[in-house]
């Protein structure tokens, strides 16, 4: 049971290597990979094309119109870190800017997912500090409790995949086996595209025409 | 930690007393007593008004386009309950009718909370079934995990508060203390709103004017 | 092939009895008996609560800001009918208000769906006359050509069913068959809500426990 | 020129013969009578069906998640007043509730209009006190200075008029002038409607044949 | 009159050099010589900036969270042909990425329209397959039946005109007329925008003083 | 007091050294100089990437579906200035192409602010000439009055300044103190962004961690 109104300072990251590893296979296949679960509302986009990174969450909630606690968690990252911003009412008020990002960068944050406004677009831009914007929501408070980042869950030191197709939040504790299955997403992948290319079609490939059949589609020419 | 693709069967409920209990104090105040979280968006609301009900969380998890589930959640609800259902991606099917409302009803559930459609509006508005609407996005699986409705974190055995003024979620860890909180504000409200009422301004009541100055407010005539 | 600026005369009807029967079916039985299709968005519902009509659709096409072909259709509305108006562009714009109401049920209109602004909502609501509202959507043009009317493909002659659970078009080819169905749903449904009332559950009154089980489902206790 | 953090007291107010004489004739004919303008975001709506209030306007200025203000204005409330509440960004706090609306009535207040959430939804209704809810954008700031509410330029002293249709502002130069066009349109109105309920189309009676010929409008049977 | 559950394998086309030719005068245009009607939604644009497409629709209806019906139109599809996917609900979802796009282009698509989410952006992007975004609305069923897809109604055979302005539809019929009317629009506009260009004003161009001041335009120094 | 169809051709502009100047503080660095005011809806975004403007604002108000006014606002124009265009009701139409673009640049506009739909944004882009796009709400009438744009207040002869940040207005009469606010703010961060650099907290900066003791923030380890 978390408290509000705290700081935890000794949250359990997941592994650097796993949450490094999952960037690569982007947010599309990892949110396959995890049974299609885990993905924030399709609103969140990074602010810039062709992004694409992974890393530990740490988590803070903030009170509409107030960013004090963007000051506080800022000591808490750690290299490798993603911030994901939780907001407890929606908000469209501005919550980062080029400052804050300065400092996030100076403590080795990745990223920053926040749910809300952000300034400062064409610096943070520059930087290659990925924020991912969209509307707000939000719930129970502090930092490095567990937070609903734009309709997904994120406990602090699960893994956040971001890129051009969205933003995913990987379980601490699902993070290994996502990597490897999706993984295995990836190298199958490549066969079957292979095969579509050359003009197979997936009716045959996935063998559909029978369960079709069966499901009553006919064909009128 | 959960799994997924898995009904929980034993969770931990509030004890009824506490839960029953924050019917009567509103969703507003629930809210406010707790420091303004949990609260799911304000397009929750229930289908009629006048709606006022509490009751612990019976949650599930359902992927857009199928109700399965529903019809699994229905064996695990206690009198009592009520069913919060989570949908993994946007959708505006309706999952929910009148058949449904049925066995919720006859297996002791008070309301469904779900962030998605329904039909069969009028027969559940005479039912007195309450089940709230809006938009959709989700979390993790199944049945009795954590989940995430409208925007706030919901797990098996809190306590789900909803009224006109919207939906609240109390953690079960904080529902005595919230209850306590709650009774507090309202007995306390009571005295403030006679002096209101009597003319007496929050200005002075709440003694502002001196905090207002030294903020800078000045007043032109 | 329609032709555009025209206001087609003799349009072909949906019989009157199978038009009329349809209203007490409910959109939602009609929705499911045509397979889940011809519903039109969730936003639009009637003005006033508790709302049950069909009718056959006596189509029109606006321009923003522009209602004089509210005045031409007119002409065209048969006792029974149901208008259904759709804007080539989103506007937000009133089309609609009492003199028109007045007008339509003169000649013998059963209600107006318009995806845009209506006014005089309580003249309207006192008069029983049902306007669905919601925001726009449109197509191709004139009286009596199809049209797209909140996101449902809408010719003249088809049936609208409208309530409290939606708006649903059903194809006047479609419109025999579809009351059969929606009957057959219905008294199916009887037998299903007593079962349900009296505590068997979904999940063995459709069988569905070993399925379940084939896709994976497992308890945890 | 209007400063900001500051407090206007002598605000010149519509009359009030003129301000209580637009209720009765309803927003959407009072927007008609001002050539279409003046009218807030088709969201806006009283909380409660079948209200209908008019009065002059004495704005507020909020920022996000503060609602220090709202005491301010109170004091500012003379008899007959609406208040109007803007916010400098998008919010959905709740910045009112019983409280607040116990002590603007104690003052004479009729309603508030505020582009944001509210809460005690129901107490609010019993009060009859109005409150039009939606989403919210503002400006420049503090106590009866000119706001933005719902997409509406508010100034204090002018006349706000609510009911079911919407809400709309009309500027205090044009009151009376409004009111005596929007008096003149009612009393058009009655014959306009008597004429079209005996079957009389708008098209004869808007001698409407012609232009819409000229138009290029053509029957096709 | 079209059945559901069913594939339609011969459908005429609107011929190719009509289809073509249409992409290189634009959306815009198009829109305006077809009298402005048939653009769909305003959320609805290529992923990438830039692009500039025509084809003839393919069109194929999907249910929520399945897109079998994706391997289905597939086979259907021929070079030049532009797939049209509706949705039955509206849902978030991701139904089209690499795999399927590859498919696709080896069958001869030029792209894809959907109202859906689709994943696999960066890829596509690549491979200059343009498939357009939004939110989703739909209609009757099946592949190569009329379909609305963003607002549009879409039949089979129709061209489909897509670049950074948004997507139209034109109906086959009017497709070689609608070429005709959009060229004579280009031609035209060449040479008005040279006049413009030298600074003589649309008022005296279109001869607009006149009317202006007939309709009540006054000039106030 | 202004009055409706009405052209005012004598405003009085910002100097144009003020109006200058802001543009390259951007939009951010200026809404909080002015104390977080003035910003329009954050769905206002330049068309392109990398637009920094600023001018004085020449206001124009449309009705849905109606562009003549564009034409009688481009004799108004005078070089420097943005033309700010609001309309009575929200529509989707598109007001304003290449044409209109083509007659305002050579009338010496350096953008426009539109509140609506526009076309052709290849061409657009190609000529550097900023058109902001977003969804509508209006107020008064006629050119040269204030308008509502986007939620923000605009006088004629205000100052607009936009960028990726957004779109943000400086009221006339605030310019030249904003100007210096905003270059003030500037040179303070300068020196911030260098100690947030290297490491150094804004926790100690800003001397936060005394008043986030009293508010009651607890570390847990």
């Amino acid at each position: 049971m978390y408290e509000l109104g705290v700081v935890y300072r000794n949250i359990t990251r997941t592994d650097a290597a796993t949450a490094d590893a999952l960037a690569g296979l982007g947010s599309a296949t990892v949110h396959e990979a995890m049974g299609r679960v885990g993905l924030m509302q399709p609103t969140m986009r990074p602010i810039y094309a062709g992004a694409m990174v992974s890393g530990t969450a740490c988590t803070v909630l903030l009170h509409p119109g107030d960013n004090w606690m963007m000051h506080v968690v800022a000591e808490q990252i750690r290299p490798g870190d993603i911030v994901v911003a939780a907001i407890t009412a929606e908000c469209t008020d501005g919550y980062f800017g080029d400052l804050l990002a300065t400092s996030f960068q100076a403590r080795g944050a990745r990223a920053l997912v926040i749910d809300a406004g952000v300034r400062d677009v064409k610096t943070l831009t520059e930087m290659r500090f990925i924020s991912s914007k969209g509307t707000i929501k939000a719930t129970i408070g502090s930092v490095n409790i567990p937070v609903v980042c734009a309709g997904a869950l994120v406990h602090p030191g699960d893994v956040i995949v971001a890129d051009d197709d969205g933003v995913v939040c990987v379980p601490r504790a699902m993070a290994a086996k996502t990597l490897e299955a999706a993984k295995a997403r990836e190298a199958n992948e490549g066969e079957k595209r292979d095969k579509l290319a050359s003009g197979i079609l997936g009716l045959d490939m996935y063998k559909m025409r029978e369960p079709l059949a069966k499901a009553g589609l006919r064909y009128i020419d």
